[in-house]
């Protein structure tokens, strides 16, 4: 492939794997790699090493942490009665950076596919079924991606939580900030607009 | 940076120091990696810290192999008599790719610069000369870039070849194959144009 000697090109076979980098940027990436060997490339296998070896899924949540429980279900600080659901870590990070929500997180792991044969089961939903009980929860934030699959997750959940007295919430969705209309997409104006609220 | 455990916001920030990634994408390729991480991760941080540990400059041309001679300098079905002249291993690479050159290869490491202190001696320029005497060369063909710095280089390792005897070549310029005039700038049109050939 590169001409380079076998482990070198073992190692652009895997990092061009990685989503964002093709063929061509992992092997730019590799020869960056072994121009700084010791000063980049050995802490950088090191922290990998690391990060695969204690990496866990936490039990409870679905984030990801390095141990049982994560940082934020062990966290007493994190208000118990609201749990927003998101599809993937990403999307918890994102919020968390956001900083405006203090309550505790389920991490459904994809959204419902007919097509890819992801059910409920694979998407912890029984298991946030259980956690509504167990921690008293008085409210669900539904903070899925405004996408056909995370729209269609959604209402799977409102409707499976039916009857558990819990208030189900999403996002709201409009502007964002900074947005300038002319650059937005129809759709968003359209529930922006639909959603306007007064001055 | 991400709200991830300590362990994974380190690996994401060396992940973001990559050509190619940035802080986004870093975080992206982190999450892809801890849910591949036996079958991706693991092997690759195990990759990553072999080639960090046994890769090393060729003594004779600078390119990177696992031993004091590269596989290149040590192949006896190379040619000794022809030295082509590259930039960086990258183009080595690309040359080894097209398959036309069986000669062997002598690896500069950039281009001469004089706002970054870059001289002879840091690109090897001294090496190629005890070389071009040892190794009997007969021809020395500059496939150097056709950007500035690489024709400066160029034009200053020809003229420090002057008196050896040996053929100083480089690589033709003009229309690449495939290229449509539309897409290619004026230079290129115009060197392909200077160098017209009969049909």
């Amino acid at each position: 492939m590169s001409d380079a000697p076998r482990e070198i090109d073992a190692l652009i076979e895997m990092m061009a794997r990685l989503p964002g980098l093709g063929p061509r940027s992992a092997r730019r990436a590799v020869l960056y790699l072994i121009q700084k060997r010791s000063v980049l490339m050995a802490p950088l296998a090191q922290a990998m090493a690391d990060v695969a070896r204690t990496v866990r899924e936490c039990a409870n949540c679905g984030n990801i942490g390095t141990s049982d429980l994560c940082a934020i279900c062990s966290s007493e600080k994190r208000a118990t009665g609201e749990i927003c659901v998101v599809e993937d870590v990403a999307d918890l990070w994102a919020m968390e950076r956001a900083g405006a929500f203090r309550g505790r997180y389920h991490v459904l792991g994809g959204t419902l596919s007919a097509l890819d044969a992801v059910g409920p089961e694979e998407l912890r939903i029984p298991r946030l079924i259980v956690r509504i009980a167990e921690e008293n929860v008085t409210e669900v934030i539904l903070a899925l991606n405004a996408t056909v699959d995370g729209q269609t997750t959604a209402h799977y959940i409102a409707e499976a939580l039916e009857g558990t007295g819990v208030r189900i919430t999403s996002l709201a969705q409009g502007v964002p900030i900074g947005g300038e209309l002319d650059y937005l997409d129809d759709g968003t104006i359209g529930a922006a607009l639909k959603a306007r609220k007064s001055f």
